[in-house]
């Protein structure tokens, strides 16, 4: 069996996933890639957390997008998570239906940087896709889902290092990282932030942006050349 | 004693719906039924969740809607489930008095499609009954509340498959289901939409509803002759 | 030691009232009274609950209101539940600062009875006292605080069992039963109804209220001569 | 190894912040001092909760700010800390990102004194600070943090002991107290407050203010010369 360590990896992330409660029933999955042979390993489609086994986990090409050396059929989400694949250099993909992520989504409103909680993470405001046309949810509407997400990026002028999630219109977030764990910590982060924000809007709407040098201070503290957070 | 497994099966259920956190006391049941012998079982009437056994599960006939082999005294809603067995096609019931769910019937305001979440269960917004007459509630109250749902239904113009929820009016919500373990599941799901629905109003109360065409894809991608969700 | 049993009753219900999680490091407390020996049992002032035992609980006279066979102080609020020992015919009292029910008590907006919920254990809206005057809080605050909740129950025109709760303004709900085991369940089922006029009230602030046949036929089918709540 | 104790504390003060529920990932921070040694003992930068030991918890000399017999870089925060032990008498000190602490920080509004629940702990509303210039960001930031926290008691008239929390404008609560365990429980009792006051404004924004007899009589009952709460 061809990727059996990916297997056991995406296994436990998504049971890791569903103990975050950002899940609720078989809503939301995790997959992992491994450039190196070419394939990323996804969840099956519909079975509920409790029955899984790391033999249930599904291999895919990252080069045709078609199952590998499985029976199962993939997560229904399984060509978003490619369309991610190729166009970031990714290594992890999470997507959630978590309570406030999907409240912003729905409402097709933007998580704002309010904060330095928020600039440790993520570098801008969390933004929303366009919805999709009529012909991109007729026809390969999962591999649209993927493509608006990335367009949404472009965009925005951001790169998805500086921001590792986006909402897709009416439907939910999904994140991304350079590892299953990691995406799995930006989907908590942004759920946090999101819980956040809509706290934050409740008490003052119209509230003042932070000043641009503190979001910077809280993201280059944490990430490029001079960061000095964690250890060296 | 007949109907000795669907005791059984309604005890568990009964028990799972109290580990859901949808119920607060003795708020809350869940029934089953077996056509083929013609009853369902529902709990006895306030007898705390704790003490509960499988021999405490009351039998009632479908035919008659009078206790079947027990001495204890049904739910005080079972009048309701009975009228709502015999109008649908359905083979498992649940009632619970749910916080948000609750706080949309009191408000009388329909839980709306927003998104695609709502849209894998549900195939229009949860409505609500209108309010019993002063008749309706003097006279076979539980009988009429069975009523009234089944009528909203068909204002509605909806089957009991594509819609799978009620609010009762200033009351709370009725799920159905082809079992008690999915009308649970329906149960679980209306609360977390009815959350969701509810921090987006808070949001952005006016936002636009997505369109027909993303709603029909993932009712469809689940549900009827097309479907792709899950193992086949 | 008189009053053992009674001092593990109180106790163990001290032990559950932090257990329901309606109180915040000491805030909180509950007593129960025997009036066949003429006291009530009360927990001490300011001690944690993870180290208090029996035989910290502390008895009070219910015609003096002193201190009987213990040297430790009892709970600051001691005096407030001596007047609704003597007002009311109940047997246990709870004071919690629950968060909903609290958030009402500071606003001091009653909670409405907007639902079937609401009127299965309050037969009206659970109502605000007025501010305490300079004079009131000056001197003998915590027995004026008892008196103020009295004096509404009266001005009301509510009896202690169609009304076992009652919000202080500026402070927090005070409740109260049979035994100690039934405040407890009271502060609990008030804590849920805030919640749920809470969310109700962001929805439709203006909502109809329900018919008051709809109120009283689920109050009487619990209490009263014609319950049929319950097994007999 | 000197300070071993205060290590052992620190380091279990850590975890009970991580068990509050206060802190997300790594976001949050406990520091405790040992006037008689003149060190304060902070946990390291980034090392995630559930692989720290006694052994990482990194000393800090209250005089000379420099690590003291240890080769770890500590918490990013710990600047802040030094200027606040220098400022106040205090022996301990946390820092979270607690949601609703958070949401007033990042809306730059205080937390008000609405009810008796915040005057038995902070005599006035809990205060944010003026946000940090660009010089203060770009320099010696988590020094400047400190001194705008002392600032902003001074600016409202209020001692270290009248007011022991102080909200920093777009970045969260820094708490402290006569040592880590108390620190904490300030920590939680604003989060507390802060949830109240948030709920409270949603149902009443304009409501009155509780009278200034009823704040004192609260203040003072637990703090001061005639306290009577608590075991004398």
């Amino acid at each position: 069996m061809i990727a059996a360590g990916l297997r056991e990896i995406v296994f436990h992330a998504n049971r890791a996933l569903a103990e975050t409660g950002l899940v609720i029933g078989t809503f939301g999955n995790v997959s992992q890639a491994d450039r190196t042979i070419g394939v990323f390993v996804i969840k099956p489609s519909g079975i509920p957390y409790d029955t899984l086994t790391p033999a249930h986990m599904v291999p895919v090409s990252l080069e045709t997008g078609e199952v590998v050396d499985s029976n199962l059929r993939p997560s229904s989400d399984t060509a978003t998570h490619l369309e991610l694949y190729r166009a970031f250099g990714c290594g992890g993909i999470v997507h959630t239906h978590s309570e406030y992520a999907t409240a912003f989504a729905q409402a097709r409103v933007a998580v704002r940087c309010m904060g330095t909680t928020h600039a440790d993470y993520f570098r801008a405001d969390v933004p929303v896709t366009r919805p999709l046309t009529k012909e991109e949810v007729g026809n390969e509407y999962e591999k649209n889902t993927g493509l608006v997400i990335v367009e949404t990026l472009r965009r925005e002028g951001l790169s998805c290092n500086e921001m590792a999630a986006v909402l897709v219109a009416n439907h939910g977030p999904f994140t991304w990282g350079p590892d299953a764990a990691s995406a799995i910590e930006h989907a908590e982060v942004l759920e946090y932030l999101a819980r956040l924000e809509w706290r934050m809007r409740a008490l003052a709407a119209e509230a003042a942006r932070p000043d641009s040098f503190l979001i910077d201070k809280h993201y280059l503290r944490k990430h490029g050349p001079d960061a000095y957070y964690g250890q060296k």
